[in-house]
């Protein structure tokens, strides 16, 4: 993409409703614009992002067995009140009525509605186990929206509702989505650490929420530094297999947030293993057994000729909330420093002195040669000094930037730098293409 | 991906409330769920043409320049009243109250919104010619939704919106969307023929709308015969080049829908060139100068030195529609014959005895062979007898079905059908594979 056909609006000033870095860098990079309190317009670049990350959690999604689905955004209030949750829902919940004075709402999440086809179409224990997701917008109308995309109104969730016979069987579907999301989120370039948690409105006895680790982070954690060791499952992991000492490996070792703390088990670890640090929730993942399927009449056949209402578990992923929490963990303080899984493009190519032959001709060859190679590549053809293109490359955080003038180029050469790091070196122009396609 | 693994809820009787044949067959084919009036939950077969559909879609906005970002499906009232629309637009606007009592809407279309983010970062005709687009869930609370997803309430489209300094440019940018939906509807395997229209709410004094055709569309179309032999464009196309002749071959034509059906013009044609026939709108594009730029300041300093409202257009696909408009425009008796770009899956494995040794390696081998070799493959790995696994799979519409049973094998043969045309071919295993992987 040449930066002449992109939209990229980049602030210069930082906007001063921001309270928190990721908020005040996604403003400044021309990744979101707000629109209303807590609902905001993904500009290109952040559009890119959040397509990087829909695709991951997808590929994580779809290896471990679940099922694609959508589900629609506004929803009946009749659903919600089968499963008694109309009434307890407060105020976050978006009322809405038609124009046919029908009771609706703007789905803050679904398990009611996940149920219900369920329940519409499976008979049979012999069609289990089932995991149905879907990536789609919710709402949940905080009283006080802030932090950006943190903690919007209007986002984006990767929400998965597993079906099995019984608890054992849940059991092994839980575990399927917590080696999930250890595999999304390491390829989405952030630790995240799945802690103990408390269920809330969601109800259930299991839960996990994983934490990505950022001094920025919202909530107080505490862990074994062992934790962070522990190996994250491959490519290869059997997901019929049994994934229990994966799991075994990765809940042996002490990790909690603030409000589920037990000071005694920390401090009985030795003490150069204690690890007090700040993070972001950006996925839970719950049993709950029969807590909507009974109400709601979600049951099989068994093995036995009997009806058995399922057990189900759910399983969320932030996908907009991410985007920031990525952010607040992989930034300096020149901008963002984008993990490479998530990169909204590859590779920046910036041209010192547009207008000059020599310096546009080397840099359409360069662009070609590496979009021809899979790169994704956003090319600075805009006529701008070189201090404001460096400070843009910097702030919109790309993993690489080849940075080509005239100079450089009267000795055959460009400059390569790596935006997490800073380092720079000096390379002939297909030694220089030669490093990015092998990168 | 196997059947046995898959949720596939095949309707074995014709749903009474379905009244034309694609809400029948993407209701008996398992594709959607109604959910509430005109609310659909899309299936994993459904969900998966939908998103084959919107990656064509995608992939010609971006050929034709134009730049995707994602605008959220809640808007304020506040914007809609600087139109001026807030007031014309009747009970089609789903109107919503927040816990703050501050007026919101759920989006019908996006033209104040993306004209907000025009001018709140763009000021010179310098960074113009721009195109935004976005693909989102919209909502129009239709008095009597029905059809399905033909005329539903919440409905998924993409939308773009041009801006240029000048109506000539303008101009271009409307040829630029008219070559892209050439190409586009092309590649979804439907005709679509654009028609001179109304510009309706929308308002402007250019506009086409995009018609399918089919038997059973919803409005009677007039047309020249000879435009339906005008070639699509390829995907060399130059879009930065000289675009009217393209569409000056396509619009010299007569093509045009009841309410803009000019007799005396259609009967001036050849006889053996009129043809009336039935189509389905699946897209429409508009040029509307200054409408929403003027009242809402969208301006960019020109090269004049003088501030000047941009002319701007507006460019939709029903990309929900489009899943029904392509089942409508290409079905037969036994069920739905996806064009090969749209198709949820690319071949039928139809394993005709489950639990024979034999059959079972072979369906194994030649489902790991095609699976390698890039090609989707639905593995009917169910224990049902064969007449319900060729009623399903002819349902489901793909466009190969690969028939392995215990007598064929024998010979070291299977049998190959092409769905749209019924065709069968008996073939060694090898030539089978070679077969699909060519085609």
């Amino acid at each position: 993409m040449r930066l002449s056909r992109y939209f990229l609006p980049i602030l210069r000033e930082t906007p001063k409703e921001a309270e928190i870095v990721s908020h005040r860098l996604m403003l400044r990079a021309g990744l979101i614009r707000q629109q209303s309190a807590g609902i905001y317009s993904w500009l290109p670049l952040g559009k890119k992002v959040l397509g990087k990350i829909e695709q991951i959690v997808r590929e994580e999604q779809n290896r471990a067995g679940a099922i694609e689905i959508l589900m629609p955004t506004l929803q009946s209030a009749e659903l919600w009140r089968e499963s008694g949750r109309y009434d307890d829902y407060g105020k976050e919940m978006l009322r809405i009525e038609d124009r046919q004075e029908r009771e609706m709402l703007y789905g803050p999440t679904n398990e009611e509605m996940v149920t219900d086809i369920f329940r519409s179409y499976v008979r049979s224990y012999k069609e289990l186990p089932l995991n149905l997701y879907h990536i789609q917008w919710k709402f949940r109308d905080e009283l006080r929206p802030r932090f950006g995309v943190m903690r919007g109104r209007e986002f984006l969730m990767k929400d998965a509702y597993s079906f099995d016979l019984d608890e054992a069987a849940a059991r092994r579907a839980y575990n399927r989505m917590f080696v999930a999301y250890l595999r999304t989120f390491d390829r989405l370039g952030v630790k995240a650490i799945p802690m103990r948690a408390d269920s809330g409105p969601i109800g259930g006895d299991a839960t996990h929420e994983f934490i990505v680790l950022a001094s920025t982070g919202e909530s107080a954690v505490f862990l074994d530094k062992a934790a962070l060791e522990t190996p994250v499952p491959g490519a290869d992991t059997d997901f019929d297999g049994d994934l229990t000492p994966i799991v075994a490996a990765w809940t042996a070792k002490y990790a909690a947030t603030e409000e589920m703390h037990d000071a005694a088990a920390f401090g009985a670890l030795p003490e150069d293993r204690r690890l007090e640090a700040r993070g972001i929730e950006v996925g839970q993942v719950f049993y709950f057994g029969t807590k909507y399927s009974a109400p709601m009449g979600a049951k099989v056949t068994g093995p036995d000729g009997q009806e058995h209402a399922v057990h189900m578990g759910s399983y969320g992923i932030g996908v907009s909330r991410l985007v920031a929490a990525i952010i607040e963990a992989s930034h300096d303080e020149a901008g963002i420093v984008w993990p490479e899984g998530v990169a909204p493009f590859d590779v920046g190519l910036v041209n010192l002195k547009v207008g000059d032959a020599a310096t546009d001709a080397a840099c359409a060859g360069l662009y070609e040669r590496l979009s021809n190679a899979g790169i994704d590549v956003l090319y600075d053809d805009v006529d701008q000094r070189a201090g404001a293109k460096f400070a843009t490359m910097d702030l919109i955080g790309l993993p690489w930037q080849l940075i080509v003038g005239p100079k450089g180029l009267a000795n055959g050469e460009v400059e390569l730098k790596r935006r997490a790091t800073g380092e720079r070196e000096t390379l002939t122009l297909d030694a220089a293409v030669n490093r990015l396609i092998g990168a």
